[in-house]
This record gives structure tokens, C-alpha cells and sequence, in this order.
């Protein structure tokens, strides 16, 4: 489906058309005619006998006599949908809906959802909506929403589950200066085009070179984070996406009546896509304007240039606390930079550099261009306080005037509100990102440089993992349909179904009479582990059937005398003593994005302390290598307190192997590893528990 | 010393005024008689012939013939020592110095501030600066610093290190309304009037309902604190800290020559005094602004009014994430809500109650008077998005009447800039805080709703520690005495230490032939920890120095061979092994602030975890319960995976004596506890290392 017509019409016809200056019916006519829309307007409406905003109104679409490339319906759902009909008869192939009253209303407008998607398909048409408020190309002067400001034609393509959003952000721009959308998309309830059908659009429109989005679910998990891949390695893509908590999902669910999958999946979505993910409304509009504007920076160095010191170094521990970094400039700069200031001046030549409260515009201008030469600058950010004889609208011309001249970017910070108004209109319309505050940006191009490491990078997903599956088919499939009946397999049948798609264990052995117990002494060798089998026990620990460090025979029969003979259960496990750092690996499945996998730290304190990392399945090493990051585990598995490094690349294949063998067998419905131990480069799975879908 | 002279005098003498309007002597000038002060004031310059501002200009401060209340000197630093001379005779007791080039400049200034000191002190001034701006009060329209726009009169009271800071404010609050200091203080060096002095007026000044203060670093910890703890209890102060990272700390020394403490010790301090430190200057000027207004919750349950869905759903995930509450309404809070409206409007009424894009100011006002009659709610927010027909300012015009009407706060957040502008004015004309923004409200509640649950309590500090340290004082200065040529105590001699104040402990046996293992045996039972004894290692465990669950004889015979036959050490820790939850805890000196008291998660992994708080010793039961909620560790004291909860009154008594201990013998540097064992009800040390101070 191509939407090229639906958002570059040369002809529009407005249904529904009306004199009432609050109904949408006429707030449309009116932006469409008002902002400029250079090809045919049509204007329909059944009972309007006059001339709406002086232009002719036709009864009907069919009274044009022409075909139309986009039918806007301003009129209430119910009317809608048969006027389905119509716009088929004309040829159109385009259409916008605003009615609400379909599925985000919950069961009364089911029904109408579902008519109005087999209109859809029937007739084939690219609708946007319904309960959306239309779309906004700034370069074809086409305003298809109720919103009457104008935001100035600009590079940021936004597609938003939420008209609202677009209001708040069309309001904000229309006070701002070169800051815009090329589009803004309204998607509504979906009912065809969705935000992958947005994206692809946006993906080849050239007027776009950040798209931000705003999502409360998407329709489809592989499809969406195919297609932001692809956008990702071509421009920007910043998400705000609502549900983050449980609160947040139950407000969406009753606002969309979307499905919201799992936030902490989505989150591992969209970083594997080389998306960025906006923490906030103020981070997201951050992100935005530093990619509208153009110029980011290509280094994590940051140079600060203030007129205070006091907030030079709130500013720097923004910097700091945000993993960037704040270097000395070199001695060479150094003697540069202050040999151009007075001499007199005692400047302080620590980033950041403080030029003192008497900073004039010169002083400013000569430190930018001494530090912007400085090799290893990211990017240089100018600190601004308005004190006795600050020159701020002659500081704001050197910034721009020299930002001219470097392709590092130039951060204005002019803090304060009344004297420093014009310098940040002057930023604007030179297309400089500047702030009125330090706090936010250091996260943001934190983020910004993130995207630059992770896009244009070779992604290889390992595959040996198939292989393996394919060995063992029969066995694996054998096991699980065995142990169907039960909610999960238990220990030694997880181990072995483990076994069989390489991920290395230490085996159990089964013990339910006291005369088992020496040959299986002998057969793992002390110290032993005795851990109480059972089907029902999901914490062995907390029932106290987990004994550990047995050395002795008689330790190993009195345990066993402990578990079995007091009938908690017919058996236990005995297995070889393990030790060392211990990981927690595990596997879900997500009902949009498919297999999820897990890992962080392990043993008993996993859940306390929650050091988890997510990712779907299947991903590339690098991909591991980020994942691993970001929890504590990292340090665990590059070596920690005298235990060698971990071989990371066969805790990969682990990853893999864990994440395909669910893949693979719909019938598993989670896989928990806890603990895997690291023994230098060797790792070993100590328990596991498969879970099989109970349906 | 009392400074209500020095901000509230009646004559104020300007010496170094100047024609130059660029020179400060000028600026402050102008600023003085501008601004309307009704008190005397008088021009200053030796070498003025004619008048300035159409006022006289005296050759000196004895020509003036009167005693003067202030004098404020734009002189440089040279010529202003010597004039305290001049100040003297004249009989004026209060001072403001500009000029910089004392200590902050480094060596070259350190003599000219010992010159000023001794001034200060010979005379009995009240000298604010030097290398300050000055000070400002609304009430009496006294402007003392260069900053020519008016800060509206106000209820902030601002005490600042920076004096930037106060520029950056004064322009933010000159394009508001309502919004200003009572006073703002600009420090500089501290040279006599530091933070605590200032904090002092502040508390007693009526015009003050919220203080705020910039802090680079304190004169003395504990007058600070204590301040901080009586004024908390009266006003709430706001406290921005800078020198969060080490590069800031970096920068902040550079910059006033201060001593920086860690920056966690300032945490602990401004916690536990009650006031609230901010992590941004956004933060900063959001609290101010909510205390400034008046009204504050009283409870964390958040009622969210919107417009529009996504950004309420935003809104929601964001409150909820700062710990707040979003309870869905009473059912009959629903229904008279729901009669309300319109009968066709599928509102949602879930919390955030969605009144839908057509909402009206009735419809707003209606949904306000309804939701504000729930008993449980702490404030409701109400956001609103410019939409087709949005009543912006006759929906401000509702808030602004209800509010007047009810306790609790009604926060607007409009969003947008170019429809939503009049609606902030009118706010704050009408002394209501309202929001650009949904993010950052939650973040600034929760700390104001932190103060209300810390302030007004009784805060009673166990002392039954003093007593046990009395009857073991001989012992205990014998231990620490004995080994003061040692960097530290030796495992037995720290545990005997630590069992003298009261903290139980499992003993160790020294073994250091084979001979004594049998008797040892006996004496602590199996299983059995082994430890190396050794004066230099520190981290036993990497040195493969422990030996855990040793059950039989032959196994620590072997254990002992391998560690004393080897030659690693002279002897070994024979321990009775411990089982349970571990935790750590140390305490340490901070030259400010001193014994400073650290618990969190125990274990090999606390570097890891970094799950670590801190207080300054000594503090009551209920901050303790406040500390240990700050980690994890919390978990694991209430009872973890089976685990019984903890004696947590017991563990605070280990607390306050070990900070008692080292508060008592200075010779101790620091202690290292880990892990404390908690066995069920029983806690007991299994570790420690006093660390004794070198010098």
C-alpha cells in the first residue's frame, strides 16, 4: 500500500462540511482554505443549500462529478461508514475519518469496527482513523485537522497515537521559529493504517529527517521493529511511549482499547532497533530539536564555556552523572585561550572554563574558536547568566556567526527569562538547538550518541543454534510431549532438554530409595547438592529442600531421611557441588514480539534485586555486549573480585540457543535458569524449570 | 550577631560610586534610588567632584557627618581593606563587599582574606562577601547588586553561593508574576556571614515562607545542621547542591575555594535535618514555586483531570513512577460525575479521568467541585491541551474560583506555548502554581510530601550506648592502643572492640599450630569458617583466605596447612560458621560533618551492588527506618524468601554504637563490618576491621 496520495492529494473533498465555527466540520474547511492548500477543495454536505466560507457546497460526492484523490469524513460514525460506499463509487482510494464511537469505546462499537473494516478491505482504501484528528503535510499547506495554528513547516515527521499530542506540539511550535513537522499523523484506532504504514512513509520523505512517534501499543511486534531497523539506519526515530507502569497500561488499554504488551519488552524493542526512547514529553521535544536543527555531536566530550561558576558546576555534574565526559583542554589550548582574554582576567581553564561574570561577547567568541579546534570536542555548550554588563544578544551573534564555521555543534544555554527571550528567537532562526536550562540535555545526547554506536554497525545473529535443534528433534519433542500434563518439566528433564540444544549443565541424578544414594555419591562426587524433587514446589529453598555442601555419606542420608522420609517428597536430586558467580538466564513469550529473553543476576537475590536485561529473540553479539551492560551482571562476568572473566561468547550462544529452542516449540511457555554459575570460562546451568503452556 | 541592621537598615552609604554605567559603583547606585528605598542614602567617591544621579557625592564616609547603618563597597580589594578602618570610625557595625581577589583567586588572594578577617573580627562586623553581588529585600526595596531588573516582591527567601544563580532568578522572575524573594543573599567568600548565619535571619523573617539555598560547601557541619533541623521544622527550605560528580567537586573548589565534603555525607545531612535537597535547578524552581504558593498536599493521592488521553496516560506512568498514588474514584464520586456531563459522553473515569477532547470549562469546573469532595486526595491535577474548541482561559477562570474555594492544591498543567500563555499569567496573578509540563510535578510532590511525614515528629536518639562505652573503657583504649603502630586492629581485636559497646558477634579462635585445631573444634562446633590472620591483606576471599562449611577435622587440618604450611600467614580465624542475610555496615569521619554511619547489602557483592546508605551519626529510630528504606537491604531485614524478619531495633542499636565508638575515639579512622549475619532475631558479626588513623 503505497499512502503517497492519501498525504500528497491534489484533491480534497470535505464531507460533512458546516457553518458552525465550533464543528469540525467547518474548522477544517476553514485551515484547509486559510493555510494555503493549493490544489481543488470540495466541500459536501447534503443539507447545506449555501455557499460555507464562500465556496460552493455539493449535496454529494457523486454531485463533483470528478474523482477525488482524499474524501475527509466530518461526520459521525454512524453516517460513516455506509459512506463508504460512496467513496468507493467515486474511485477515491483515500480517506480520513475523525468519528469516534468504534472499538476505543469498548463493546457498542465493535460492530461498527468490524463494518467498517470489511469496507476497508473490500474496497481496498487507505483510511486514516476513525477516532483520529486527521494529518498535517507543512509543505503541501495541508491541514486536514481542527488544530487552527500553524506550525511552521519543518523536518520532523510525527506520527502519534494520540491527536492531543499533536495539538499541544502544533501550539508549542506556532510559538517557535523554524521548529515543525514536515507531517503530523494522526493514527487513531488503526483500523488500516498503522504506525509501520506511517513509518514506511516517513522512511522516504525526503522534508523528514527525524521522526518522533508517539505509541500506546503497536499492531504488529516484527513487523514494527523490522521497519524501525531499517528507518534507524537511515534517520532518527524518537518514541514516546506511554503504559510504563501498570497504571499507565490500565489508562491506555480503556483509551485506545489497544493491547499493551509488557513496557519492559517494548523497551528492549525498540533499543534493538536503534530507536531512541524519550523518558518524557520535555526529553522527547529535546530529541527532536536536536535532530530537527542537524548538526549532533560525534563525541562524548563536552565543553563547558560559562560566565558563573556556580552553575558551570551544576551543569558539569549533569554532564558527569550522564556518562559524558568533561576534559581539560589541552595546554596548547589552554595558553591560546588565555592569552585572548585580558590579562588580568583569572579565568578558570578547568572544563568547564569559567570566563567570570564580566564575560563579554569577544572573550565568548575567542574561546569558542580556540576550543572548537580542540580535536577530541564533541561538542561545546555556552553557558549564558545575565549579570551586570552581559552582552547577550552580541553573544548570541558570535554563537551563531561561528557556529557557521564548525561543524561541531554549539549548545546555547542563556539562563534566566526576561533578558534572554530575543537571544533564543535569534538561535531559532539559525537553526541552533539552544536551552534555558543545563538540566535534560546531557541525557539526551547521552541518547544521541548511543544511536550513533549502535546504527551502521554489522549485526550478525548467531545460528548454530538451528543445527542443534535439528539433531535432537525427536528427542526434545519427546520430552516435552511427555510432560505436558504437568505445568513444567521437571529438574533432570530440563537439564537434558537443555543438553540437547548445547547449553552446558551439570547433571542430576534421581534418588528415591536410600540404596540409590552411594552409586550416585560415587557416580558425582562430594561436595554435594540434594535438592527435593517435586512437581509442586516452585521455591525449594524456602521449603528448606535445597542442602548443599554434603560431604559425607552419612550428611547425604540424613538429608535424604529429612526430604523423603518425612514425606515431602518421593525423591531428591543429588548433583556435584558447583560454585562460582551465578547468572539468572530466562525465556518468555511475548504475544507481540515473540521470544523474550532474559538475563541478569542470579542466585537467590534475583528478585530483590532485580538486575534484569531484556532483549527479543534473536539478536547479534553486539547486541549482547550493550544487553550484558546494563546490569550489574556485567561486571560479574568480565571478572570480578579475583574470579577470572566469563567466556562471553559461549554465554551468548546460551542466549541464543535458550531463545531459539522456545522458538522453536510453541509448547514451552517460559524457561527459567537460576542460577547458571560462571567457573572461569566454564559455565554450567545448576537448576532450571521449564514451563509448558497449560492450553 | 544579629544582621537585621545589615538587611534592613535605614541609611545605606554607596562607597566607589561611579559615572560609569558600566561600573557596578554606578548600577547599584541607580538600582538603590530606582527601586524606591525610603531610607537615607549616600554617594561615596574621593574623587567625584559633581553629582551623580542628581545626587551629592561625598568625598568620604566621615564627610557624611552621621553614623550609617550599611555601607556597601564597589571598591576594588585593595583599597577596601584598609576603609574597615573608615567603616569603623564611622560606627557602622554592617558592610557589603564586591570585590573579588581574595581567597578564591588562590595564593595570591589568601593573604589579602587573612587581612580582611582580622578586620572583620578587630571591628565586630557584619561583613557580607567579599566576591559577592550583594543582597537583596523586595519589602524594603533595597537592591544592593548590579541586577537592574525587579524581582517581584515575593516569599522565597534565597541564600546563594553563586551569585549568578541569583541573576538567573531574578530574570526568570522579572517576566513573572507573584514569583520573588523576600531577600536574596548572595554569600561569596563566607568570610563571616556563611550560610548558616543567613539561615539564621531567614528563619526568623515573616515575610520568608520557603527558603532556598545554593551550596557549593558548609562552614561547619554541625551548626548547619543544626539549624537546618530547628528552621526545617518551620519552614521548609530547598536546598541545590553542586559537586554531585567528582568533576564538579573539581570545578567547585576552583571556584570559591572552599572545602568540599562528599557529596554523600551533604545527602545524609540535608535529609536528616529535613530539608529537601533538589537534583536540577528545574527541580529547584518547582519546589520553590509550590511552596511559594501556599498550598502543598496533604496526601499522595494524585487526581488527574484531562482532555486529552495520551498525555494523561503519560502523566499517570509518570506519577506513579515517583510513588505516588492514582486511585480510580469512589463509585459515587462516579456517578455524580458521570450525571454531570453530557448524557452521550463516554468519559473515562478510570484515574486519570479523561473528560475528552470537546471538555468545557463547565465540564471541568463540574469534575473539579465533584472529585474534590473524595476525602483520600492529596491535590488534583488538571491538564488540558489546546483543542478544537478548548475553553483555555475560561477553564483557568474555574480553576482559579474553585481553588479559592478548597484546601487542597489544584495544580493546571497547560500544555502548549501560544493558546496556553494567558492562562499561566492568570494563574499566577491568582498565586497558583501551575505547569508547562506534566514531567517533574510528581518528582517535586514526592519530596514535599517527604517533608510532611519527616517534620513535626519526635526524633529521640537512642543513648544507651554511652553507658556500655563507659564500662569497657579501659579495655577498649587498651585494644585500640595496643595496635595504633598497625593500620588496623586484627580480626579478634576488632570483634572484642565491637562486643565491648554492645554489638554481638561470633568469636574467633587464633590457631597457629596444628596443635591448638582439636581444642579450637571443640570449642566453636561444625561447620567452620577458616580465616587467614594477616596485617596485610585486605581482601581475604580473593587470596583464596576463606574456607567455608569445613565439617571434619581432616578438612581443617588441611585447610590450616594450606594457608599456615604454605607460609601465606602465621595463623588462621577458626570461626563457628554463620548462616543468613547479610548485611554491611561501616562508619567513617567526615572532617565537616563528622562519624558518619553507612549500612546496605553485605556480602563479596557490596562493591558491586553499591546498595549502601549513609547518616550522620548519631539519629533517631524513625531515620533509621527511613535509611534502611532507602536500599534493599530493607527486603532483607522485613523477611526474605522464608527468611524471619529481622530485630531491626537491635540493628539500629549496632548502628548508633558503632558510630557512638568511633564519635568517642578519635584515634579510630573507620570501621568495616561485613557481613552482619541477621538469623532470624539474632544479628551477629562475623567480620570487621577497625581501621586506625595513621597520623
Amino acid at each position: 500500500m503505497t499512502l503517497e496520495t492519501l498525504f500528497n492529494p491534489s484533491s480534497i473533498a470535505i464531507v460533512g462540511v458546516s457553518h458552525d465555527p465550533k464543528k469540525v466540520g467547518y474548522l477544517v474547511a476553514k485551515n484547509l482554505i486559510d493555510q494555503g492548500f493549493a490544489g481543488e477543495i470540495f466541500f459536501i454536505n447534503k443539507n447545506a443549500g449555501e455557499d460555507i466560507l464562500g465556496k460552493k457546497v455539493y449535496p454529494s460526492l457523486e454531485a463533483i462529478g470528478k474523482q477525488v484523490d482524499l474524501v475527509v469524513l466530518a461526520i459521525p460514525a454512524a453516517p460513516a461508514i455506509p459512506y463508504l460506499d460512496e467513496i468507493h463509487k467515486n474511485g477515491c482510494k483515500n480517506v480520513v475519518l475523525f468519528a469516534a464511537g468504534f472499538k476505543e469505546v469498548g463493546a457498542d462499537g465493535v460492530e461498527n469496527e468490524q463494518k467498517l473494516q470489511q469496507k476497508i478491505k473490500e474496497y481496498d482504501l487507505n483510511l486514516l482513523g476513525p477516532n483520529c484528528i486527521g494529518y498535517i503535510n507543512t509543505k503541501q499547506k495541508i491541514n486536514t485537522t481542527f488544530l487552527k495554528h500553524v506550525s511552521p513547516p519543518g523536518t520532523i515527521g510525527f506520527i502519534s497515537q494520540s491527536g492531543a499530542i499533536g495539538s499541544v506540539m502544533v501550539d508549542y511550535f506556532a510559538a517557535h521559529k523554524n521548529l515543525g513537522f514536515s507531517y503530523f499523523i494522526s493514527l487513531g484506532n488503526k483500523s488500516i493504517i498503522d504506525e509501520s504504514a506511517a513509518l514506511e512513509f516517513l522512511m522516504n520523505d525526503e522534508q523528514t529527517n527525524v521522526i518522533g512517534m508517539y505509541l500506546e501499543d503497536v499492531r504488529s511486534g516484527t513487523v514494527f521493529m523490522e521497519l524501525l531497523r531499517k528507518i534507524s539506519q537511515k534517520k532518527p526515530v524518537v518514541i514516546l511511549k506511554s503504559g510504563k507502569t501498570e497504571e499507565g497500561s490500565k489508562a491506555a488499554v480503556s483509551h485506545t482499547g489497544g493491547l499493551v504488551g509488557n513496557d519492559d519488552v517494548y523497551d528492549a524493542a525498540i533499543k534493538q532497533s536503534g530507536a531512541i526512547r524519550a523518558d518524557s514529553y520535555t526529553e522527547f521535544m529535546t530529541l527532536l530539536k536536536l535532530y530537527s536543527f542537524g548538526k549532533v555531536p560525534s563525541g562524548d566530550q563536552i565543553l563547558i564555556l560559562s560566565n558563573a561558576g556556580g552553575i558551570g558546576v551544576l551543569y558539569a555534574d549533569d554532564v558527569v552523572e550522564n556518562g559524558l565526559r568533561l576534559e581539560t583542554i589541552s595546554p596548547e589550548m589552554q595558553a591560546q585561550l588565555l592569552s585572548s582574554v585580558s590579562e588580568t582576567k583569572k579565568i578558570s581553564l578547568h572544563n568547564p572554563i569559567d570566563l567570570l561574570g564580566d564575560a563579554s561577547a569577544f572573550e565568548y567568541k575567542q574561546a569558542i574558536e580556540t576550543t572548537l579546534k580542540e580535536k577530541d570536542i564533541g561538542a561545546i555548550s555556552v553557558l549564558l547568566t545575565p549579570q551586570a554588563n552581559t552582552q547577550i544578544e552580541e553573544t548570541a551573534t558570535v554563537i551563531i556567526d561561528t557556529a557557521k564555521h564548525f561543524d561541531k555543534p554549539i549548545y546555547p544555554i542563556f539562563m534566566g527569562e526576561k533578558s534572554v527571550g530575543r537571544a533564543e528567537e535569534m538561535f531559532e532562526e539559525n537553526r541552533i538547538a539552544s536551552f534555558d536550562t543545563y538540566d535534560g540535555l546531557s541525557a539526551a545526547l547521552r541518547k544521541v550518541l548511543w544511536r550513533a554506536s549502535v546504527i551502521g554497525k554489522s549485526d550478525t545473529i548467531q545460528q548454530s543454534t538451528t543445527l542443534s535443534l535439528m539433531a535432537h528433534d525427536a528427542e526434545i519433542v519427546a520430552l516435552l510431549g511427555q510432560s505436558s500434563y504437568k505445568p513444567f518439566l521437571n529438574l533432570e528433564d530440563s537439564l537434558k532438554v537443555l543438553t540437547y540444544v548445547g547449553v552446558p549443565v551439570e547433571p542430576v541424578t534421581f534418588i528415591s530409595s536410600a540404596e540409590q544414594l552411594s552409586p550416585a555419591i560415587a557416580q558425582n562426587g562430594y561436595p554435594l547438592t540434594m535438592k527435593i524433587a517435586s512437581d509442586v514446589i516452585t521455591h525449594k529453598t524456602e521449603v528448606g529442600g535445597v542442602l548443599t555442601y554434603l560431604k559425607t555419606e552419612e550428611e547425604v542420608l540424613k538429608g535424604f531421611e529429612g526430604i523423603v522420609g518425612t514425606g515431602k517428597a518421593k525423591g531428591v536430586y543429588l548433583q556435584k557441588m558447583v560454585k562460582g558467580n551465578e547468572l539468572f538466564i530466562g525465556a518468555k513469550r511475548d504475544p507481540l514480539f515473540g521470544v523474550v529473553v532474559v538475563m541478569g543476576l542470579g542466585g537467590i537475590f534475583t528478585e530483590l534485586l532485580k538486575e534484569v536485561t531484556y532483549r527479543i529473540h534473536p539478536f547479534s553479539y553486539e547486541e549482547f555486549e550493550r544487553m550484558a551492560g546494563e546490569t550489574k551482571a556485567d561486571r560479574l562476568m568480565k571478572g570480578f573480585r579475583g574470579s577470572p572473566p566469563a567466556d562471553v561468547q559461549k554465554l551468548y550462544e546460551v542466549l541464543q540457543n535458550v531463545g531459539s529452542l522456545m522458538a522453536k516449540y510453541s509448547v514451552i511457555k517460559e524457561i527459567d535458569i537460576n542460577p547458571l554459575f560462571m567457573l572461569g570460562s566454564e559455565l554450567r546451568v545448576v537448576d532450571c524449570r521449564i514451563i509448558i503452556n497449560s492450553t
